[in-house]
This record gives structure tokens, sequence and C-alpha cells, in this order.
């Protein structure tokens, strides 16, 4: 026998007797741009944002949109295309501008994410290829993961097209889709090429989807932002009313919050205990499910921020006025917060919506992690939550409920 | 109206007019050892290395072997669970031992992904508990795809159990399903949580499983380190006559070669034009779908080296001498440089395996690159491949083929 190979190779610290430590960072960087007719001939970010590193060659791109979307505009599949004609240097249309379903339904739909899988694989799409998706969150969050599993994870342009994608669930790192019974059970961590936000397809929203929004921006404004919380109750009439400026408003500060977060939290992958922008969520999650999906995501999600606001007041995190301040203004601005189903009750007599707190550790992981108000506009974490004090809550937001029902 | 909403928030330089410049990095970190006996009870490696983040909590975990790895140690399944029973307060069993079929037949099987996906959701395992997966390659790319999308990912422990898993496939950052006709079609990029790799399961593989890690191995040290060529020249014939002591410096070293690729080669997950370690590869991935999987991953890349470092002599980037050395010291190993499949022809007349060089390029997006020796060590990278000198190579590696048959 010869010599020996050495133990350690080019870098002697990393390899230690039986153990080689692997160590590196991978950067994620990404536009998020607000715009107006993103697929006007004439407005040439989209075909910048492809093109954004400069590579100098045609892009291949296949599009996905909304098919609740293209409905209501029914202009945009033949402006996409056309969009693409107009841009033949930089831009190349990969088959046809692609129908999908959207709403929660497709989130549930393996069918959907193996459509999109088998349309890249066919059209030999490849990583540096893009995906566009054109939706709302469900569709966003499906065309998504499927991008991010192809050919481990093709270039992926969102243009969400709800005021809830625009300013929360497109604009950050995750998809999921809906599997197992829960939420999210499936997905990726996996950032954007760009997100373009086009304020102009907010307008043939159905109005429940436009005020959805308002929804989680009620999330991060009682969390987080004084100023922001100011803003919504004040304009709470406004939002009702469809005003599109305050809207804009308030989803360019919502996103850029969401986006903050991620950026600033020290664990935009969610490894360990660094918390998403989830407050309300255990109960919003758990009440779709409980609906049937009669109740949407922003629903649920303004019936899940009354019931932990009320909540924290039970707690003494807040006071009975700053509890009343926001219930007040999300029921002016038409968001739901009370839902009969928040009363719905386990064959044990158990509020069924108490499920959700354990669903919601289980999916984060590690122990049980609720955010809180802690004075309005700041937050605290607490890693109980009181079944009697839910309780409670539950019988407050019902008698002061309006007489109108809600799924 | 009142008062508008400033555009900036917390950080004024992140939101410029309409855009908003997402900037953060996922730093990434991950143990990889080298070990014997793993599973014995007084081996605290495994236990140690689930609480390697000092939670000091008992860990929940849930085991995938590889079904042909349980044949061949009778023991193991057995040595699982009694290894868990005698780490009770930091480690604890989720379920059964669970058995899944290895080889490459696996990872075109969405069924088995489907199976661990739903073991764990039935098993409610969260975001921090632990997928343990023991196998070869193909096992490990399918329970880790099915780890990497639940929840958005749980922390995967890989105990790669062949020679080519613990020092290539099985310490890298992907997993990967073949789909649609093309190898990893579908698959995440998702550091484990640490790699054990147990020295003792080679004992049992199978020879051509034995040898198949030194193709591997012949792929970094030809284009990255003449001391590993040396090495391996040297001890060809103790690598077939089955020399532990020899394959296991080889193990190493390549592993680490490999680890340190990914490290310091500034893109782990291959979003631009670096590139992984793939010399070989584009012919080898072509090969293993062209007969009809009867050449083994390892083969392939051993016929896919040869060709690749006849083609490199034949472009003048390597002496003909050196191309003998390496061509005689695969041949001693017992690693094919020769298959018939690489003389099949389609119908049109042309060498079947060049359609891989277009299959390559799809799978990795962007031009065409391809990694060949320029003297050996060292290395450089091509962007077209002549026909007619791959021609020539499979020529020359077909006269100097031994009589005997390959796949």
């Amino acid at each position: 026998m010869s010599a020996k190979l050495p133990d350690q190779t080019n870098d002697p610290a990393a390899l230690t007797g039986d153990v080689y430590v692997q160590r590196f960072s991978v950067p994620f960087e990404y536009p998020v741009h607000f715009t107006r007719r993103a697929f006007h001939p004439r407005n040439a970010l989209l075909a910048d944002v492809l093109d954004r590193l400069g590579e100098g060659r045609r892009h291949r791109a296949v599009v996905f949109i909304d098919q609740g979307l293209a409905d209501a505009n029914r202009l945009l599949v033949n402006q996409i295309k056309e969009y693409f004609h107009e841009h033949p240097a930089r831009l190349e249309l990969a088959g046809a501008v692609n129908l999908l379903p959207g709403g929660p339904a497709v989130k549930s739909d393996y069918g959907a994410v193996r459509e999109v899988l088998w349309t890249i694989g066919n059209l030999h799409l490849d990583r540096q290829s893009f995906v566009i998706a054109v939706g709302g969150g469900s569709l966003l969050d499906t065309v998504g993961f499927a991008a991010s599993v192809a050919h481990r994870g093709l270039r992926l342009i969102r243009v969400p097209s709800t005021t809830l994608a625009q300013n929360d669930a497109g604009v950050g790192v995750k998809n999921g889709m809906d599997e197992h019974g829960q939420k999210n059970f499936l997905g990726t961590f996996a950032p954007p090429f760009a997100v373009v936000c086009d304020f102009d397809l907010l307008r043939t929203l159905p109005w429940e989807h436009w005020i959805a929004g308002a929804a989680e921006a009620f999330k991060v404004a009682v969390i987080k932002d004084t100023e922001f919380l100011d803003f919504l109750c004040t304009h709470a009439k406004d939002l009702r009313g469809r005003d599109e400026s305050v809207m804009e408003q308030l989803v360019r500060r919502c996103a850029v919050l969401h986006l903050e977060h991620i950026r600033t939290g020290g664990d935009p992958f969610e490894f360990g205990s660094a918390r998403p922008l989830d407050f309300g969520h255990w109960a919003a999650h758990r009440l779709e499910v409980l609906s049937g999906r009669r109740l949407s995501h922003g629903q649920a999600v303004a019936v899940g921020i009354a019931l932990d606001t009320t909540y924290a007041a039970a707690c003494g995190l807040i006071a009975p006025a700053e509890r009343d301040r926001v219930l007040d203004a999300m029921d002016a601005c038409g968001l739901p917060t009370w839902t009969a189903t928040l009363a719905a009750r386990t064959d044990e007599g158990e509020l069924a919506v108490l499920e959700g707190i354990e669903q919601f550790r289980e999916h984060l992981g590690g122990r049980l992690n609720v955010t809180l108000p802690a004075g309005l506009g700041h937050k605290t974490e607490v890693h109980h939550m009181d079944a009697a004090k839910i309780e409670a809550a539950v019988e407050f937001l019902s008698r002061r409920a309006p007489a109108r029902e809600t799924p």
C-alpha cells in the first residue's frame, strides 16, 4: 500500500476529524413593482423586468392566468399576447396563454400542479425561462409551487390581481397547496424573480375580493404600525366605497411592511422560531376549513383578527377602547368581525376553532407562538392560548355582531 | 380626504418610487459526518446530530429505509428501533421504520413521494421534526423531495448507504425525481439538516454498487485534483478488490471536493451560470434512459467520463497519454469505459446519445456549458460539442473496449 490521502483538502479548517461542516449563504433579490396597465404595449416594465439581469437575449415565458380574472377582463388574454408581439427582441411567448381556475379550489388540486408541470415540460422551458402567473393568491400559489419544483425552480414572475395578493401573498417568499386536510401542507420557500402589481387589475374585483386586502392591512397595522392603523380607521368608509387612491396606498404600505418583515426578521425561510406575519391566522386557517371554504381567506383573517384582538384585551394587552377602535374600523370597512362558524362546536362540546391552535403549531413547528398586540402598533408572543378566554371572546363578538349573516 | 401615507416606511432606501427591491441572504449550515455503526446503541453521534441546535427537547423522527439495504442487513430495522429506545430523552421514533423500494425505479414514482407525504401528515410531524432517510441515492432523492415540500420543508437527515451516495448525491444540496422522460425534472434545492455516512453500510453492497462511487471520484479527480487521480490510478486494483480502507479514503476525499465545490462556487442553488460538478454527465443522463435503466448511474457516469475524456484529447485539451491513463485506470477499477448503448442511433442515423446535449442544456438553463479537463486536474468549459468529434470518440472507445459485454 502506498501513501494515504491526507484528510484535509483546500480548506483545512473545514474537515475536522470525522466531520465536514458545510456553510454557505444564498443571496436572494427581487423587485416588487407597482404599476398600471402592465400589459399595455407601451409599458416597458414587464419586458424590462424579464431582462433585469441584462442577459441581452430573448426570454421565453409561459403565462398562466386566473380564469376569474380573464372572465372579468375579456381583453386581457389578447393584451398579453400582443404585449409579447410588441417586444419581439426581448420576449417570446411559449405556447398559449394558459387559463387555470382561480380561487381556493385550485390550491387543493394537485392536478393543476401537474398541468403546469407538463406544460413546462412540453414547452421545453429551462431553469432560466420564465413562468408568469397572473391572478389571485390561490393561482399564484399553485403556479408558483409547480414552477418552484420543475427543474428545481424556474424564474417566476407574479402579477397579483387582488388586493390581498398584491399586499400580502403575492409579494412574499412562499407558496402552498392545501392537502391532507391542512392549509399549505405542501409548498416551498421560493422567492420570485420579480413581482409586478398592476393597480388597474383591482378595478374588476368583486366587492368581497376588493375589501379582502384590508384584512391583511389590519393584521400588520394592529401589531406593527399605528400610523397605518390611523389611516385605516380614518379611511374605513372610503375603502368600503372603493376609493382607489386609498386602496392603492393601503396595498403599497401593507406590501412594504410585509417585505420588510421578511427582510429584517432574520429568518426568511422560517427555520427557527422567527415568525411570519401571522397575527389572527391560527383561527383564520381553521375557520376557512370549518366553513367548507364559504369563508374566503380575507374574511377568515378578518374574523381571526377580531378574535385575537378581543383575546388580547381580555389578557390586558390592549385596552377595551383600543379593541373597540379596531373592531369598529373593521366593521366600517365592511370586513366581518363575526361568523357563525366561530361558534361551531365539536361533538365533545368544545369550540371547533380551538383545533386550529395545534394545527397552527404543527405547521410552523416547535412550540406554539401566537402573535398578539401589546398596545396597538406593537406586538408580543404568547405560547399558550387560554380556552376560557377564547370562549369569552367568541361570546363577546357574538353579542356585538350585526344582524347580517356571514357564512 | 386626509393626509396621505408617506411612501417610505422603516427603510427609506428600500422603496424608490414605484419599486421595492427585496434583498436578503439565507445562511445554510449542515455537518457531514463519517462514522461506523451509526445505529449502534453506544454511538451517540446520531442522537447528538438531531440535538445539534441544543434545543434540549425530545426530537420526533420518522425513518425511511431502502428495502434493498434492509434485505442485505437483516438486523438493521431492529437496530434502528433499538437505537431510539436507547436514547429516550432525546429521540422519539414516530411510527414504524418505513421500508421503501430503492434504486432508480423509486425516483420516477410519484406514488412513493405521496406515501412519504401522507406518512408525515398522519404522524403530525412539524417543520422542526426529522425525516431520516437511510439508503442509496434514489431513495435519498425521493424521501428528500417529499420532506422538502411537506410544510415547506422538514429537517432531513441523510444516511447514505452506497459509495455513490456517500461521496456525491447524498452530501449535496439537491434532490430530484425523474418525470416527463427527463432525469430530475422535478426537485428542489434543499440542504439537509445533517448527513451521516456510515462506512459499515458499504460492506453488503453488491460489487457493481461498491465500485460505482469510484466513477464520481474520477469525475472530480480528472478535472480538479491530480493528487486524487494519482491515488485512484495507484489503487485501482485495490478498489476492484474491495479494499475498504482505500474506498473510505476515496469516499471522504470525493465528498469533501463535492462539498467545497458547492461552498466556494458562488452559486450553490445554480441560479446563474455557476456549474455543478457534472463532468461526463450530459452523456451519462442520456445513456441511463437509452439503456432502459440497465445502466446504473455509476456505470453511465463512467462511460460519460470516458467519452468526454476522449473528446477532450481530440480537442487537444489533454494529451493522448493522459487520456489513456484515465481510461486504463477506470478499466483497472472495473468501471465500464464502453457500452453498446453509446453506439445506438436514431432513425435518422445520428448517435442517440447526442440528444443528451440539448436535454442537459435545458435542465440547467441558459447556454450550453460542458466541463472538460484542460490538463489533468484542471478544467475548462465549452459551449458547443462537435458531433464529428463525438462520433470519433465513440469509435475510439469501441475499438479499445474489452470483449466483455456491458448493457
